[in-house]
């Protein structure tokens, strides 16, 4: 594997944070032990965890007022490949890289692979954009993609999902995602049964060039780019199209993309009841579909999240949801809030595996709300930070991601091979 | 038939209004001629509309912080239907009554069924209310009732439904609608899972206790009395459960019981395509659950919902969702709330009957998104009071209900027949 | 007057729409002199409303996903001001523009102003735009502007505004609208009081260079494109700034600028109490700041908002709020939208001069919620699109403006002129 | 000082959790050396914390649909004291009452103020209750209390105001929360200027009853239990009435009070800027109003609002705003959930006092968003319970205040003494 970063830079960050981390993770144990918890338990549960990284997210996000660019973004999908690469090198976290087809399209696709495989990388769900119009693209989909009332339409969009599975397949991913942004700006504009029919319609389609191991995640959002009525937009639309359209369509549910104060927790704990959970688009907000850094706004409700997912896997072994973080960076470097949304993913998974479910069950059971609320409560107030940083260094990353990262120097290095791009982003969504 | 109103009353009133309705009545014929409409076929139509009339809504209702009672509210399930009685007597349009249990548990069922039939009333669903502790209750509901953790209380909870669907049998009900409010006010308190499955197990037995002419009807609200995780909080809660429960059991939609934001018209129009649309609870809201008069925050909401009704009954004529008023009457006398309520929900009603649905699918077609929005303004801003009042004047209503009802001294006779109760209602939901 | 539009065309298209219209308009008639309202009253009333455009809404918006261009948008201001004549040339409604720099900054002022003045134009608010960097702009706006940590940042977006006061001086503007996007996306990126307390000291520069005559405008929008803290972001905010700036700081309200169920009309009541209503953006919304069409989705919150002011006008007569439009066209033809939109705000305007006003504040006196609440309903149920439409033909506008406008062939001719752009909107905000 | 609780049971319970505190309190002393920080200073600081106990918050609270009565709970006001005084022996923080009247009336109060005394205890702000009638009120308060449209409901109001400052002089307290529900259920239904003018003009009256070293703190709410309008809904509101009042007058934030999304830390920062910042109210929610247990649903919220006291007390040494809990208890022990609120409000006050704040400064004047938010998170992630532990012991109070409790039998012993209530709380709000 060619490494991106020098890892004698990482060895020597390591070293002079070595002590203190030391120090930190034998008071950590400590007091994990007595409350008669083993510390090494969970190192070790969190160096199996691991999350996708979006294509996308390597380049500065944007709003539609404006995208103010930063130095140094990929300009095409191998770049965005090395910049995911010092993600994964650093973290040891994020192993896979999730593909957004036209965008990230190869000419070569065993390049492509090879490329990522020489990185340490491989390829997670792709993502079929048909929310965009791109140059040369011959029918507009300026009035819906999957669900749009002709039928040429329709079927250019179709096909391209179908494209995007023959891509997926070469790449060696497992899953296709469809989100689609079709819907109404106006009350009357859709007929809204009408549009649902032909999601359905189109799905079949592509459901039906899927191959066997392959799952097909729906994604819903709640509004924007459609402002009155979007055609996917809850959980519920979402779940009645996996289960109409079959047992490898499942829902993907992204924290971003529900009404104002709905209970995220809750729509796991029903999508894994009813053998519908297909996966996660990790990030954070405060108003809408912000796109904010994981657990940057709420990192309690992240937690919750992933109490019920190990709820879930307590009650089905084989239980494996898709982790991808979604997020835009519009203020930050993008490689910076990438390595410290994966590790806060992380921190909720291990906070998580620290809640005592038998005492849990038990104060459910007696109707303790109090005790139950505690017992979660301490889970998440124990700072895992040393289990973290203890992982990543026994997986080969680094202590500390972003001061490794800052010391390294990448970032100027790349702004001088990579030059600036100014308005709208080249690569995807802004 | 025993009228509560003298129908001399309804007469005088209507001799004096006679002459403008029918100015009026011709205005807007015109209008509608213009536009090719027969406004006869309309006024048809409106008086086959029915709703039905809540029998904890003649009562006032309150908040948590206070109730401030109204003058002669009834104090039995006979003095309730005389209110109704007089709300159908001018209005025409609500011949039901959807009585909830324990509250209207009568002695004699056979004897309140005939006191209805003599006022002309009927019952519509029954409902179960399993949300509060009655004195002698020998389980308390406090920590849930079809989703209690202890047995016992399920038990207890499940035959209550049970009692419900032989009351309203003997009553000539033909639904019954379950809506629970257990739920969870702190992360811990409940495993989401588990109570979804305690009242999945709860639902079977009811279901299997069902007549076969029988529906049952799922009620979701998103918070209150729950303040963290509501077990049956959203339409894709309530889908899922239906479903899984079998064809007799269907949702139930009632328009304050959702998150900030929801388009409601669609959650409509996806249960009318997945066949599992039983009937609406109809107010209006604000904020949460305001229980505010119908059409009195949103009228446009309304009428988009009606839009969706007339679509869906386009596609499957045989369609018969409920209507149900379920408002709380906080500061207006109880009865002209509920008169005007069903006049608004009415007028929607007509509004769409209005729209011309070959013209807007030639819209929706052409993708021309401002002719299709223009073409559902059109018929929501038609002004149909003139149908409305010329539906009541034929069928034997008031032309002006609120105007007769206030002439008739209805309330001041009540008034001096029942004595004023304080503090928290005695006879339902505050 | 130099006419865009053929007046025969008008002409031709009234002529044929004038003998409808003039039943509808006496059936209206009708039905208000029964109810005592005088028609042509309220017509000569709908003559003098008027409401501006803005510049940037004559292109096709879009979001941050994707916008897809309409045919024959302009490309420069002379172009946009053809557009906004069209729209005043039919609906005798829009007599200004609202303008924003730099993107509609003239090489010639008085050209402009020239331009315009032949069109029949004039000017409204002029705004600065803060919130996107420029090709050559020396500082970027990427973390703020008139808020932002560094001087020279701060001192380059008070020029910016004194520019725009000196280019609006030149074109016979009186006001100017300063919104600025400055936020944080983490909480911890601004020291929240500092931010706010560098905005104070930069706007009391640009209130310093203000004309006598001038009105300065503040603007606040709750979130986007920041999304954790917007420094400006509710009206509290704003009040308190035009508090300490001085009497020519007003507030302006856009309709889609506030939280999920925001009382709107209770801010305008606040805000004309306390003396700071400077004037409205008017638009749209289900979600967030959507920008959609006034009244397309709740028309009946129009209705109340102007239902304040007709309140506000009786105390204070000489109250002139300024008027804007300030809507995203994403999937209509944006000239389209506009006449529509302008009518709605006109319609709203007509509804709540209808209200009785002498009746209400009986009703309110007598705490008699239900009559009250009809006084306003029956003013908002009365179709007072005859009125809308005699009052534009009277003025020599349209019947029917969209009507109009479509059989002119208007957007084939600019379509022909003007050739299509692709990506962002090289003239604003998409 | 006569305990509630017996000494010896304090410190069986302390003696047997002290080896552990001590390890923990060792481990987390020397985490925060590494980091340059000193624990004891921490420890220092967090026995200065208190926090008041709302009277009416040892009763159980319940909601419009029920109230479930909880074992032993208080009948009067000595009795609540009594349970006040446990609150206060075991955790240390909370050495205030904070009284509602005309619920806590005491037929003698300097017999209550010389009870409070002797269980340690004094009072903070009191409460004046006009949201609900009492029996034997001559004026109801339905229709409005310091707003009413008849004067002498205000008068009525008013006076009681009046009555409540001069009760809370007899107790020794110093401010004067003016909560009211006043508001409007209907468009129409008030005027909305004129309700607000009305309450000023109220304002005022009590304003002028106000002792010099007194403060008259303004709460807003956004809803509930009016459904429409609410007279003081937001802190725009609450602030230009405090301004209008004057300088005694400041707004008290109560956390649920608000808008969905809206940022609470933010009003904090405005209202300390402005000189208007008063007090809190401290509880918890995810809907609205809804009265959860501190810290219980967003944390990381509580966590800000304290990063925004500590931020606004280096600027203004003397700031002091009041703390108070406002929570409702609806499914939990009250004694055992204000305990641990207190403990949650504390935890948040030492968290922010972690806080690097020269760090953070330059982090934010670099535009280093991501290591500014970083320097948060760190301070909200230490896990300082053994700080708060340590506190609680040092200032003679309970290792783990609750499980102390529980092993005391109080609850057993106060329900033998106290009869079960039923039905709506007695005393206060359900």
């Amino acid at each position: 594997m060619t490494s991106v970063m020098d890892a004698s830079q990482v060895a020597a960050h390591n070293s002079k944070l070595l002590a203190q981390l030391e120090a930190d993770y034998a008071a950590l144990a400590g007091v994990l032990a007595r409350r008669g918890q083993d510390i090494e338990a969970l190192t070790a549960q969190a160096r199996h965890f691991a999350v996708a990284v979006p294509s996308w997210g390597v380049g500065t996000g944007g709003t539609r007022f404006a995208r103010f660019p930063g130095r140094g973004e990929p300009r095409n999908v191998f770049e965005k490949l090395d910049d995911c690469a010092v993600i994964h090198q650093l973290t040891r976290a994020t192993p896979t890289v999730s593909l957004h087809f036209p965008w990230d399209r190869p000419e070569d696709a065993a390049e492509l692979r090879e490329t990522a495989a020489a990185r340490g990388l491989g390829f997670d769900a792709v993502n079929s954009n048909t929310f965009q119009d791109q140059a040369g693209q011959q029918h507009s989909y300026k009035f819906g993609s999957l669900t749009a009332g002709r039928l040429e339409v329709r079927e250019q969009a179709v096909q391209h999902n179908l494209d995007c599975i023959a891509l997926g397949q070469a790449l060696g991913s497992k899953a296709l995602t469809v989100w689609v942004g079709d819907g109404a700006n106006f009350p009357g504009q859709h007929n809204l049964r009408g549009a649902l029919e032909r999601y359905l319609d189109s799905m079949r389609q592509i459901y039906a060039g899927l191959p066997d191991d392959w799952s097909l995640f729906i994604e819903h959002k709640l509004f924007e780019p459609a402002f009155y009525a979007t055609t996917i937009a809850d959980w519920g639309t979402s779940f009645a199209c996996a289960t109409a359209l079959g047992s490898k369509a499942r829902c993907l549910v992204d924290l971003g993309h529900h009404a104002p104060n709905t209970n995220i927790e809750m729509i796991v704990a029903r999508l894994a009841q009813f053998g519908k959970l297909g996966g996660f688009h990790f990030n954070d907000s405060k108003y809408g579909d912000d796109d904010l850094d994981s657990g940057s706004i709420n990192p309690f409700q992240l937690f919750l999240v992933f109490n019920e997912l190990a709820d879930a896997a307590l009650r089905e072994p084989g239980l494996r949801p898709a982790y991808m973080l979604d997020q835009s960076h519009n203020v930050t470097d993008p490689i910076e809030s990438l390595m410290s949304s994966a590790a806060e993913v992380q921190r909720a998974y291990v906070q998580a595996a620290l809640v005592d479910r038998t005492a849990l069950a038990a104060h459910q059971q007696d109707n303790d709300a109090h005790q139950a609320a505690q017992t979660l409560k301490q889970a998440f107030r124990t700072d895992v930070s040393p289990i973290l940083a203890m992982a990543r260094l026994r997986s080969g990353g680094a202590i500390d991601p972003v001061a490794c990262y800052r010391a390294s120097g990448y970032r100027d290095r790349v702004a001088a091979q990579r030059p600036a791009r100014t308005g709208a982003s080249s690569s995807g969504i802004v």
